[in-house]
């Protein structure tokens, strides 16, 4: 798929079939979050991937809004080894969500509120931290409850700011809503 | 561009040519940061768009690795609303940086150290937070520096730890670092 396609139709999708996502396609969204950018070249993740049911279930109670991980043919958790490096995360995390898509598979990005939990539970030592745990998964065609709906709003370009609010030349200047879209 | 093709192959370039990024590009650029996903859709950034060359030069001087900016056809500086938001930051600027390297444009992010000066700078407000200022042009043939070769090993599958160093299967196993790539 074309990469600006990619970007722009990527949506936030948390319910899944049982398919599983094949191991090629796997590798490839490992390898995307392998390859981005860090700081110094740091490279300050590691990922860890969960594929048992039970233990997707039990790492979905580790954050409030995580449910959806429960029901995920696999989850990618990115944990790292500084607490400074969530910028490095987000694109490390940004770059394995699109290449899934890329490949048909949808995925949503879970924070660990119970980070402690998470981290111990996933076996990592102290000091490191879960930035995030993405689910992923084929897109359940019955999954369209409201979180779905919401999401191919977003898909049509409602949902997010115009961005002529959210722009500015030279000098930062505050947003002015507009009713048009881009 | 194939999107895993896009992402694999992105690398940082620094040194840029004279010739400006088209508007139309600039504006592909833009709406693929503002199409991102972040916590609870909440968007917490505003974009500013600088291309004077007298305020790159300015800019470039906030950021300890920053000299590339000085040279960019134009840099895309990302203000918080909060300095929580550094996870999202990271995946709206690999949004950016993937949608211009989709369209042949390079770039390169760059960390701001004295963060309330440039954020006086481009006239945000306080409590906002510069997350990052990130370069872009069109890479330049003659610019094949230690950076640029640096980053072609990388292109090369080298400079990033092979995957088996740094992902495990349901719990975090220790880096095992191999001699082979993926």
């Amino acid at each position: 798929m074309d990469t600006y396609r990619c970007i722009v139709t990527k949506r936030e999708i948390r319910t899944f079939t049982d398919r599983p996502v094949p191991e090629e396609i796997l590798q490839q969204i490992l390898n995307a979050g392998r390859m981005s950018g860090s700081s110094k070249n740091s490279q300050p993740w590691h990922f860890v991937v969960v594929r048992e049911r039970g233990r997707l279930r039990e790492l979905s109670g580790f954050g409030r809004f995580a449910q959806h991980v429960a029901s995920a043919a696999a989850a990618v958790c990115v944990v790292l080894d500084s607490p400074r490096a969530f910028f490095d995360a987000g694109r490390c995390a940004q770059n394995m969500m699109l290449a899934a898509w890329n490949a048909g598979v949808a995925s949503c990005p879970a924070s660990m509120h119970r980070a402690e939990d998470a981290r111990s539970f996933l076996g990592a030592p102290e000091g490191h931290v879960v930035a995030t745990v993405i689910s992923f998964g084929y897109p359940h065609p019955k999954g369209r409850g409201p979180i779905e709906r919401a999401a191919l709003r977003i898909l049509a370009g409602r949902g997010r700011r115009p961005l002529a609010s959210l722009a500015s030349w030279e000098r930062y200047a505050a947003s002015r809503p507009t009713p048009t879209g881009i």
